[in-house]
């Protein structure tokens, strides 16, 4: 077993051991949904004060509306979620490459055969912060099946552990 | 401003007057990913021992390696990240549904014409866990990307907070 594993089992087994939550309801209880990037700067439980069980969160490079939009149907459409927070950061990787970068990585990294694996995927990259935030708000706006759900955009500072509204 | 947006400014600014980890680095500092569901029972960070900093975490409805496919490529080759813990779990709203069922649900709710946004949408249910699981797993060992590449699946327990290795 890898250290990783490891570190995942043993930890594991402390936790469970001091476990007093397992009835737990499926559905949020607070009828909420965070979507914020994968960087590994970031405790969203902690950071945005998520007690177990109230909130779904939603986790992906960049914290991307677009890419979280079928996880956001199931949560509002199959679990009764009402809000989105979308949650980006200061100093996020997705602001330092672009798609011809990644894929340039990629073939210096692995070849250029493996490269061919990824040449249509899209990063979702974005170049300025708060309007990426702006945009994910105004693409769930879009969405007909996302009328009467309240969507807000913020930022959250990795430096300072501050949050701030954008919209 | 909702209770819900309340919550995270209250609940944040307690967090940030604490906040001391201003200064981690970005790419993750024991190299590894965690692929886990957006599912509101699961605290990731304190369930799975991740210290903040240590590693990315993707989390969608079900924890889909297929949809993560994108944020791992970034995770693995421009953040330099070299294991994956693929992590579903017991209970999960995934397990009970299919996109046919997914569909009616958002006609009933919202109507034919709302419907018709997400008929095209593949909601990545599954109906046996742990399969759902080594599928994941084999997903990523079929892409050339992925070589090289550490990947394992585990079944996080909702009902007692305790993980097991499935593959």
């Amino acid at each position: 077993m890898s250290s990783v594993e490891q570190n995942l089992v043993e930890g594991n087994k402390a936790y469970a051991e001091k476990f007093t939550q397992g009835n737990l309801a499926l559905p949020p209880s607070q009828k909420y949904v965070v979507v914020t990037c994968m960087d590994a700067r970031i405790d969203p439980a902690a950071a945005f004060n998520i007690p177990l069980g109230a909130a779904h969160i939603i986790r992906n490079a960049g914290g991307s509306a677009r890419e979280a939009f079928r996880s956001l149907v199931i949560s509002q459409q199959l679990l009764g979620t009402t809000d989105v927070l979308i949650i980006k950061h200061t100093g996020c990787g997705m602001l330092t490459f672009d798609n011809a970068t990644a894929r340039g990585v990629v073939a210096k990294n692995k070849g250029d055969a493996v490269a061919e694996e990824v040449k249509d995927l899209d990063f979702l990259t974005f170049p300025e912060l708060e309007q990426a935030v702006k945009d994910d708000v105004q693409f769930l706006k879009s969405k007909k099946v996302e009328e009467g759900v309240q969507v807000s955009g913020w930022v959250y500072e990795v430096e300072t552990g501050k949050v701030r509204k954008v919209e």
